[in-house]
Order: structure tokens, then sequence, then C-alpha cells
């Protein structure tokens, strides 16, 4: 049976990229070797990691005065690599949810850290607006998707203070205005690659501005100095990356996999609007195009185990809401294919008629 | 052309472990999925996660009392990670050449760091001995194997303090007592798996000791707490490791490929000393089985460059040496068959054939 990949991350891939990753580990460029066993300084690999930042580049029109750095240690990494780079007397955080409070948690350790605006009061099921930002910040931090409670910034915010994002969850799902930003980093593991590498964008001036010392992997200037290779990067991870983002641009940048969320997200809110069993968690302005999350609505909570059992046989993976909102959480990164979202609809149809009289 | 692939690493693998990775590319275990767009959090690959743990523990005898822990981020990382967590007053580095200098660097941004011993008058080609360990250090940190220089330590030394040690080159190589270190680390990308995953085996009660405050994803314990999975691990470079422990597992274990180990650098080096074309750098008791480092005779300097073409021609891969040693560099790793070494000294012995009148 076909499985439809809802999972909120590590998450679906481009198929194209998958077999041409799986080509690649046999036998890398007709080479005669694997790309698992190739030096990150042959000229073969520094060709990908060229190629992966260059199409970054240019499908998120990247600034020239930015740089794009591919580590390794994840998102939770870039916690407090931020802090330990940027904070010198306070940061702001904007604290929408799980991973904004875990960055918030690790900036605490290098310097005072408010948290400027919070949606906690509503089990963070909206995006936080209308408070002033103090201009006496080192930097703003924003975690523009939560993938847990399904809110996304619908746009760039502005900000008298460098703004930091933590974009995991929706880079190249939209147009950026990477000029509004002075970082931008994320894991991998959604919209760009597999678990394992983690994108930084950083303008360089707001670097080296701090007094304490920094080991040399923290420094965000060692990276940028040695191209992504102060250290063996994640060469495979690179080179799926690579893959993702050459599929992205083949079927027409981010433009058009704006236009295909848009569509995908539309189809599966319409459906949870329109259902008598399900309905929304997040307020209706501040609806992630990533993270679908919806619940039973309460006259037909019972039935929620049944219906994750149903969506299972019909080839729905990952489906699962979070604990922390419960129901359901349907994840719809960009290589999600529209024809999965229809399969869930359909099921979603499907239960109502069972159990709607 | 059959290419021999004596890379520094990342280097080789083996074939069994590159095909099985293709394959979960494609298809996971029959899932229906790619390996690459799993949860962490899937019993699936909390399977492979905890084999891969449990193998390690098994194939290097690791005690009970020792957590082994996978993270991202290099062996580079743990050149902080490790002084952030142990270094309270003062550590005593071993300095054995470019990799002990780089760990050196960064203990001295947490404390008084002494280098009680140093092989650095003699271009590293040696391993210090007879050095008295001073008593009042937090511990000692050592590197086993030097890929530059190609050296290595041939035993567990005996240490009054804790002993820690970058075992990066040279992790299931020969056999180790666990019991004599209270942290081991490395990269994974030479015995045990692709570029992208680190490994760190860490006695617990050596943690929690320091006064000052850790972040998160640098405290091992939440590490070790989360089995590996505090954050979002590498998924992809731990399956290979897996896969290449079940091979080592099924060619006998670390007995086996230390004898194997032996047999390939005895042949090569056999051919250094024989061959009036070329010569060893590093001192006999203390080279290397991992990286073989060798220079040509100063009467045939001047063939160094036509040697490389020569054993390019012929499949050899990666033999170029470091340029702070010069000449050649043949990497035996694990998974190199004992064919490539033979191709390598047939190459040699040619070579002297159209060269030596």
């Amino acid at each position: 049976m076909k499985k439809h990949n809802f999972s909120a991350g590590p998450s679906i891939l481009p198929r194209v990229a998958i077999e041409n990753a799986a080509k690649a580990i046999l036998d890398f460029d007709g080479i005669g070797l694997s790309l698992l066993e190739i030096s990150h300084r042959s000229a073969d690999f520094e060709a990908v990691n060229n190629e992966a930042e260059a199409l970054f580049r240019e499908l998120l029109q990247v600034p020239d005065n930015y740089k794009i750095l591919f580590l390794g240690g994840g998102a939770s990494t870039q916690f407090f690599q931020v802090p330990y780079n940027l904070l010198e007397k306070k940061a702001g955080y904007v604290n929408t949810g799980v991973w904004a409070n875990k960055a918030i948690k690790e900036a605490r350790l290098f310097g005072e850290t408010d948290v400027v605006a919070s949606s906690e009061d509503k089990n963070f099921n909206y995006i936080p607006k209308n408070y002033t930002i103090p201009t006496d910040l080192d930097y703003l931090h924003i975690t523009t998707n939560n993938t847990i409670y399904g809110t996304e910034y619908k746009t760039d915010i502005d900000s008298p203070v460098t703004l930091v994002a933590d974009m995991s969850s929706d880079i190249l799902s939209r147009p950026v205005d990477v000029s509004k930003y002075g970082l931008i980093y994320g894991g991998a593991q959604k919209n760009i690659g597999p678990a394992g590498v983690t994108f930084v964008i950083v303008r360089e001036d707001i670097l080296g501005k701090v007094s304490r010392k920094l080991p040399s992997m923290v420094d965000y200037r060692n990276h940028i100095a040695n191209q992504s290779m102060f250290n063996t990067p994640p060469v495979f991870a690179i080179y799926v990356v690579r893959e993702t983002l050459r599929w992205l641009k083949s079927i027409g940048g981010v433009p058009a996999i704006q236009k295909l969320n848009e569509e995908k997200a539309a189809l599966l809110y319409e459906e949870i609007d329109r259902n008598p069993l399900f309905e929304g968690t997040a307020v209706k302005e501040d609806r992630s195009l990533m993270n679908i999350c919806f619940v039973m609505t309460e006259k037909y909570a019972d039935l929620a185990p049944q219906f994750l059992e149903f969506a299972k046989s019909k080839g729905m993976v990952g489906i699962k809401g979070h604990r922390l909102v419960g129901g359901f959480r349907a994840s719809t990164y960009n290589a999600l294919p529209k024809e999965s979202v229809q399969a869930l609809v359909d099921c979603m149809r499907e239960f109502e008629k069972m159990h709607v009289k």
C-alpha cells in the first residue's frame, strides 16, 4: 500500500533526491567510489558543497553580504551558539512554544534574556502581535514556524534590533526577505534534507562583537573563513541537501512551492472546518502551512483513537498530534505531494460517513 | 579500473554496509519509506540506534558503568565539550601533533592546561614516553593515533588521573581496556561509519563535577538521559554505523581485525624498509597501523611527483601525504582489504624496477 508521509521531521523528501542519494552511495558520479568514502577536501565533494550553497542563495535570494553555512549539531546546537556569538548585554525572545522555550533557556546562560512577547496564555495557539520591541536588545529571536502548535509567521516582521530566526520547519516554503534578518538557522530535516545537517545564514557584520572567548567550533567566523569546512562536514547530508534544492529549482523554486503549499493547506483546513468531526487548534490567521494541527470536536472526542487506526489502515503515516496538543498533526512540508493531502481528506470524509448519521 | 581507497577520512567502508545503506535509502526494511524520511522516534529507528550501541559495547567490551553516545558535531566539537564538562582547575594534555594541539587550544578557554609531554621536537614522529603525570589534574588527554604523523599508542597507558582519549582514527582497530579511561571520543568517519556522527564512551561518575553552567547540548548528562536522542540525531549516519559494526562482528570482531590490520601494516612497512626508494617517517616502535607515512629517500626525492602519478594510474586513491610531513600516507583502516595494500606494494616494486638501476 502506498504510504502518505506526514511526519513532523525527519520527513518526506523528493523521490528524485532519494534515488540519486542511493545511486551516489553505490558509486558517486561514476568515479568508482562511494559518496560515503570520499574526502570532504576532494574536488568532487567541494563541487557539491559549493552548488548546495549557490542553490540555497539563489532560491531564497540571499544577498551577497550574507554567508551560508552547513554545520553539524542540529538546531539545538544553534540555541546556545546564537547567544554565545551575539549576546553581550541583553537579548529578547518571542515565546511561541516548546522550541522557542528551549532557545530561551540556553540564552539565559549567556546574559539577560527578556521574553518580549508570549502566546503561552492560550497554549501557544497564536503568534503574538502588537508588542513593542525594546531598542536596547543585542537581538530579537523568533521561531517562524511552530511544529508542535501549528502556528506560523506569515510575513517577515520589522525589528529595530538584529532579528534572529529559527526557520527549521518553514525555510524555503515561502519567500523571505533575508535582509530583514541578521541570522537565520535551522535543522535541515524538514524542507531541505535529511537529519544531520544544520543551515545558518548570517550577515557577517553582526559577528565578533561579544567580549567572551568562543570555542573554535562555536565561532561562526571560523566556519565562514573555511566555507563550512572548518572540520569534516556531514558529507552525505549536504549531498542530499543539494539534490533537494536541485529538485526545488526544477519545479519552479520558492514561488511555485509557495503556491503548492497554499493549495495543500487550503485543501486540508477547508476539510477540517467543514467536517463536523474535526476542528483546528490554532487561530485561523496564524495557521501554519507546514504543520496542520487538529482535534476531534467535543461531541466526537471518543473517536480519536479509531480515526488514527483508520487513517493508518489507509496508509497515513505520522499524523498523531504531539502530546502537548493532542489530536492530529499533518505535516505538509515542501516534498509532500498534493495527492497525499487529498488522500487524508478522503480518509476524513469516509470516516465522517461512517460515524455522522 | 578498480580503485584502492587509502583516504585518511572520510575513508573506505565495508561494501556490505554501503550496499545496505543504499537499499535502506530506497526502502527501509520494506516499510515503504526511505530511511531518510522516518522519525527518529519511530520504533524502526530506535531499534537501529539500540543495536548500534549494543554492538559497539560488545565489540569493544565496554563495561556496564560506561555510556555510549552517538552525537553530531564531529571530534572538533569534543575538543571544547570535554573541558566544558570536565575541566575545573587544571587539565593535562600530551601533544602528539595537529589534532592534539587543536584540543589543547580549546581546553585553554576553560582553565589551566598543561602540556605534560610533547613530541614537537622531532616533528611529532614519536609518542612521548617516560614522563610524569601530575596527580592534581582533572584529567589527562591523549590522542591515541595521529593521522598526520603516522604515530600510534600501542597499549593503554596507566594514568593516576582520569584518562581522556581521542580515538577518532584507531577505535575498534585493536582491543582497548576501556576501564583505564574516563572518556573516549572520536569522529566516526574512519573505522565506524560515514562523516556526520561522533561517538562518546563515558564513565558517568566523572560528570557533573564542574561549577560552570553547561548549555544543554554540551552537557553529556542530557544525552545520556535521552539515549542520544536529546535532539534529532544523525539518523542515516547511525544506520551506517550499525551496518559497519555488524560487518566487523561478522568477520570475527576486534581480535580478527587486529590480526588483519597487523598483517596489512607489516606488508607495507616491510616494503618501505626494503625498497631503496622509500623510507618511513615515524620511529619504528610508534608506527601507526592505521596511517602509514613514508617519503622518498633523499637520493630519489625528485621522483615523488612521478610516483604519485604512477600510483594514481594504478588505481591508488588518497596516498598523498599531509603537507606537514610531505611524501605519502596510506591509511589502512579496518575496511581496507589486504589486496589493496598488496596492490600498493606491487606499485612500489614496479616503480623501483623503473627507476633503480
